[in-house]
């Protein structure tokens, strides 16, 4: 297929794209590099398969890609990543995350686009404890990026209706891996190279939230994509169904960096990190894993491995 | 209280006005005229409890206009009522519907006004059968009207909870009676007048809708406002747990313009009225009705009475 990836060269949508090249799909990848990086997809730039287009979605350029190009297939993975940011500039997520989704979808139904593959978070859920289902409602969201993200979808519910979208929603957890361009565990890993003596925390370490392995989600996605086509618009959790703790990952930082036993770990004392944090959260992935889909290991597994991906990297450089 | 009312210059706007002018609240009314109109509040713009500010909440002067006046409540009522046009032009709702409604949020946490009143929709749902709670997911809209509405509730709940503003959201159903500017009724009564002879009916006429009379609808949503305060976002269903044909709709139209016998009535053949028409719906209104709320009649009395207001109307005119 002929496909489109927006914010192609992010964290995830850079090593979609390489999933996406494996099996034998033609890519075309628009990205402004204000989040992602040209080193993500350096290794595909030279490929007949692969064209990347410096180019914000909300500039007029994108459409007339789209008109141009006749793509069988849009995954939109630009957004605002940062879910922090968000919260300290409320502009960021509208335009980064939503508008830029409405900009896809509208370009989509106007050029005849077939097929659309949406970003989705948990974050649209708010902050509810007990194990949620895709048909778990009302949805409240308690920040700006679960805001756009939910606003995202119901777009894409109405474009995928009305104009014969068939469309794959994906509500990802945290994510972690190579390429991270945010998070916690980039966070503490340049924290500790700036200042090996002491790590300080957000939140009281109790935080407890589902990591999954960047490869794993990947995964999750492209079954779903390829299994059934959906009449038109389909939801799904992607998750694992353990989680881990804030300490958990700071721990583990300290270890890969040979640290242990030189950084004291300072916690703060209220049970969230930030405003618009959801402490806990636990998915209900049923729906996914009937498919034939489980992640490669835990949480923690997850995050251990994205702690050595992400301490080799950072150390490299 | 100090209250702002947007779109109070429009169909349920003004009987909205009229409620809270009743119970001796002090009003400023935003509204652009561009679905709203002057004579719906003509009766009030002498009073010193009421001011008008022919404006949209797009525009600049909005923001400044909340920055001086110290608000205790914003009942945000603007929006584009009128499904079919968003469904022809896309933009119609994203920039009436769901921008006015990110505009008025914005605004409020920028100076600090504490609670704010939403008009939102069944649309919100999709099409489904069964009846419909405020928690049901996963919240599907069909519409541009209805993914206007949802976009407006994910970032009403954010501003919410980031920036304590207290929120009733209430969905409304379909909403008749005098001083209505669109609708099924209105374009009945509109048609006949142009010709009596025969009423060309969108749909086969078996689509069956909740209906529910204005006044009824906003002593639902006043009831609600002064019982308790949110903490902060509610969500209210709004609706009778009744429905009205639309051949029953076409037949009490030609009765109460004395044209039974003289008119004959002419259904399509499909289920559906129009491009995002959800045929049938249902409410699950146990919420609103546990805080005593009842309406005054059934959905078919509802009809009844708004056919009733709307040929006086039109034929006076």
């Amino acid at each position: 297929m002929k496909i489109l990836v927006t914010g192609g060269a992010g964290f995830i949508g850079s090593h979609l794209c390489d999933h996406l090249i494996r099996d034998g799909h033609s890519l075309a990848v628009v990205d402004d590099l204000s989040l992602g990086l040209r080193g993500n997809i350096a290794h595909l730039l030279d490929r007949p398969d692969f064209a990347f287009h410096e180019l914000s979605v909300l500039e007029p350029e994108f459409d007339s890609l789209v008109a141009a190009e006749n793509f069988d297939c849009v995954f939109h993975m630009a957004a605002n990543s940062d879910i922090q940011a968000g919260s300290r500039d409320r502009r960021v997520d509208l335009e980064k995350t939503f508008m830029t989704t409405w900009t896809v979808l509208e370009s989509m139904a106007r050029h005849g686009v077939s097929r659309f593959v949406f970003a989705s978070t948990s974050a649209i859920y708010g902050d509810v404890a007990e194990p949620t289902s895709e048909n778990f409602g009302p949805l409240i969201p308690v920040s700006f990026y679960g805001a756009a993200k939910l606003a995202g979808e119901a777009y894409a519910s109405t474009y995928a209706h009305r104009h014969d979208i068939a469309s794959w929603v994906f509500r990802f957890p945290n994510v972690v891996g190579a390429r991270s361009t945010h998070g916690v565990i980039l966070d503490f890993v340049r924290r500790l190279i700036a200042d090996p003596s002491v790590l300080r925390v957000l939140g009281d370490g109790t935080q407890e939230k589902p990591y999954l392995y960047v490869h794993d989600l990947i995964e999750a996605m492209l079954l779903a994509w390829k299994s059934a086509k959906p009449a038109p618009y389909e939801v799904f959790n992607i998750g694992p169904d353990s989680a881990t703790l804030v300490k958990t990952i700071a721990e583990y930082v300290v270890d890969e960096m040979g640290l242990a036993g030189r950084t004291r770990i300072e916690y703060g004392s209220e049970p969230v990190g930030w405003p618009g944090d959801v402490p806990r959260f636990a998915y209900d992935v049923r729906k996914i894993s009937a498919l034939g889909w489980s992640p490669s290991g835990t949480s923690d597994d997850a995050v251990r491995r994205a702690v050595h991906d992400i301490v080799a990297e950072q150390t490299a450089a």
